[in-house]
């Protein structure tokens, strides 16, 4: 209600949705799936997040832009199984200077399994080191970021 | 110094601690270790951990456990490259009723390279509901537990 | 022509074709796509396979058959990198008795990358031994397989 | 004896062997190990016949050189579980001109659970080109094969 922090797993409309069918690689022997393969599949997100805002990962990289992983976060809250048809749905949640964070969730029939997100260095290719974004991304990923979180490229 | 919290990256002398030759196959096209085999890195430690501790996971399976991931997190400082040979280092930092936590770090010539936990329930592998940690685990567990954190059967 | 053997790495009119985005995770230092990964592509071709014939493997595991893999093999011809958009085809190359063969293919642009296969034993799920394949199987895997590789029922 | 063939699975003496603790992340649903986990522990042992011999694959690669996977192979014989101790045995099948192949095998208790192959090919790292192995290679690797495989750099 009036005031209170918005469901950071609730997906925002912004969001960018990936279908994704689970194979048996995916699980192990609890007969769920394996706890470090959502970050396979946030990433997965991520991909489509960057290609759908115009900024498709493999042309920064191609432009001397890397995005690593600083930090990464999951939480589970009911197992994906084999042959699954779930949806993980990926969003800005954050840029700001040299930095960015994702936020995703996974779903299945609209019930989220789990959500989590992954923050990320923008560092150049040749040196890797952290550089500013390049100065175009704050506009192109506008549209894949929550209302509160609107990116900015000031510092 | 006085009374200022341990740093959580610090490894404490109760960890256990693996040795690991980071093969291709965990390698990505950046040059680093993908993130997401991190998590497998420190399921390989906690199996470790409770080995050590006298109650390997598959045994607490056939006895009727089992300990499913609620939560995990991965904080990123360097990169592990191909055929790195790195030390996971293990502890339990939490254990109260059906959950516990486990802390991991990598490091590589004892430099830290990146840290992180991850939050288990006990769950009956029948019903797949969270049950009591059987009874002596507090106590197996306890060296490996840091002082602070010592594990506790009570509720 | 005349009696000459079909180029086993011919994709024939019958196969299922799945799409497929190259992430991150499944490439390695040396730019590529890991070798072993091309198996899980495999695998997620046969489920497509499987899924198209009306005999989904879930639904047969359910039903308490298993298609555990005795021979998997590989070539491997040209690489694939990130973020390739590519293509697996697989097809029933045969089937006899307790086992079947299922052959695929990656493409990139209509190119094949490489190509192999995988042979499959019909197990029971309760006591992991071979059974004969569902009755049905042979008729609906049929359309799958190439000409001169029908499925047959007969021993 | 009278010119049989040696069976093809058996270890040779002159075989690397590399001790593993099966994850839980190497298994599926199906209660095993997946079936291309089988490929990353080929490399493994790989990894570590290399360095037996005083080539490491690290510093092959720093010289220029580069193993890229032609063609892999494996037979299944009985499956692998969580949290068994194996062993991975693997040795110098051929080498010629600018390939050569290395045989591996999966060991339990002595026991063999699956065999297999890879072929790969000497090429340049900054070409991607074949080229022939450097030369003290047969030299080095000629203890890790099979008597009747000895390496030759001949072409």
């Amino acid at each position: 209600m009036n005031g209170a922090a918005p469901d950071p797993r609730r997906v925002p409309d912004c969001a960018v949705r990936v279908a994704y069918r689970v194979p048996y690689a995916d699980t192990d022997a609890m007969g769920y799936v394996y706890y470090g393969h959502y970050l396979t599949w946030f990433e997965r997100c991520r991909n489509e997040l960057l290609r759908a805002a115009g900024l498709p990962y493999a042309e920064m990289e191609a432009r001397g832009f890397m995005l690593p992983v600083l930090e990464a976060h999951v939480d589970y809250r009911l197992p994906a199984r084999y042959d699954d048809e779930v949806e993980i749905a990926g969003w800005l949640d954050e840029m700001r200077g040299v930095r960015c964070r994702v936020r995703c969730a996974v779903l299945r029939g609209g019930e989220p399994l789990c959500s989590g997100w992954t923050v990320h260095a923008c560092v150049s290719a040749a040196t890797r080191r952290p550089v500013r974004f390049p100065p175009e991304a704050a506009a192109l990923l506008a549209p894949f970021a929550s209302p509160q979180n609107a990116p900015s490229a000031a510092p």
